[in-house]
């Protein structure tokens, strides 16, 4: 038994590409559109981790996706997580939950699928200005 | 960047356990009880494929949780698809969608996260009593 992925719902997929790609830092690995289905699955997966993947279903008659409690996030380690969060911000994510501690944080898709982020190894000592960032929404 | 886990809320801890670990197969690898914010995080993941976890959330203040759209499924492989389900089956998990192409299954967790199996490799050869079993409610 192998874990193969998550699938979420989007309900505009460039947006969720630039989103999840261009800012978040996975990459595409695969797309299958479904003509007859009107769907198009696109997978991703960070960089050198390719075996475990999200799935992005786009349905071609898109509606807006609700979000409940029973899924939580996603989650993914990087090496330096100021730096990813500097990168998201400056792109325009809003980080809902700074790395305060120098740990943890988390963002949100367009869809609303709630994501973090987890500093590889121990956390980092505390920076400005994420130590007095405070959060903003929920996730 | 690295996949770490997909969080999942879990209303009872003990019947999500029977679900993902004695019927899906699951095991787990490790566990954290927080006192003071009243909740329990288990991470489980398939033998031999620790790098890609679930992680249950647990709160000891349960409630129902809802279900969204945003979120679709947990997927894993499996080596025989058609073992899997009668496994799952005689210990009471309903099919929601059989095997009948001898590739794919949908089943739900008692907080209604689909999951969904996938046979590894090429389909099987269609079979009973799986190549004619209806659909059994959505996933």
């Amino acid at each position: 038994m192998k874990y193969l992925h998550t699938m979420v719902r989007v309900s505009n997929l460039d947006e969720s590409l630039v989103f999840y790609c261009q800012q978040l830092g996975l990459k595409e690995i695969r797309r299958k559109e479904f003509e007859q289905g009107r769907f198009t699955l696109v997978f991703l997966a960070a960089e050198g981790d390719e075996g475990a993947q999200v799935e992005l279903t786009y349905n071609w008659d898109a509606q807006a996706y609700d979000e409940g409690r029973n899924f939580g996030h996603l989650a993914y380690s990087v090496k330096d997580i100021y730096a990813t969060c500097q990168q998201l911000k400056d792109s325009g994510v809003v980080i809902n939950r700074p790395p305060r501690d120098g740990y943890m944080a988390f963002v949100r898709s367009p869809d609303n699928v709630s994501i973090e982020i987890l500093q590889e190894g121990a956390p980092l000592a505390p920076k400005e200005p994420w130590a007095s960032m405070e959060n903003t929404g929920n996730w």
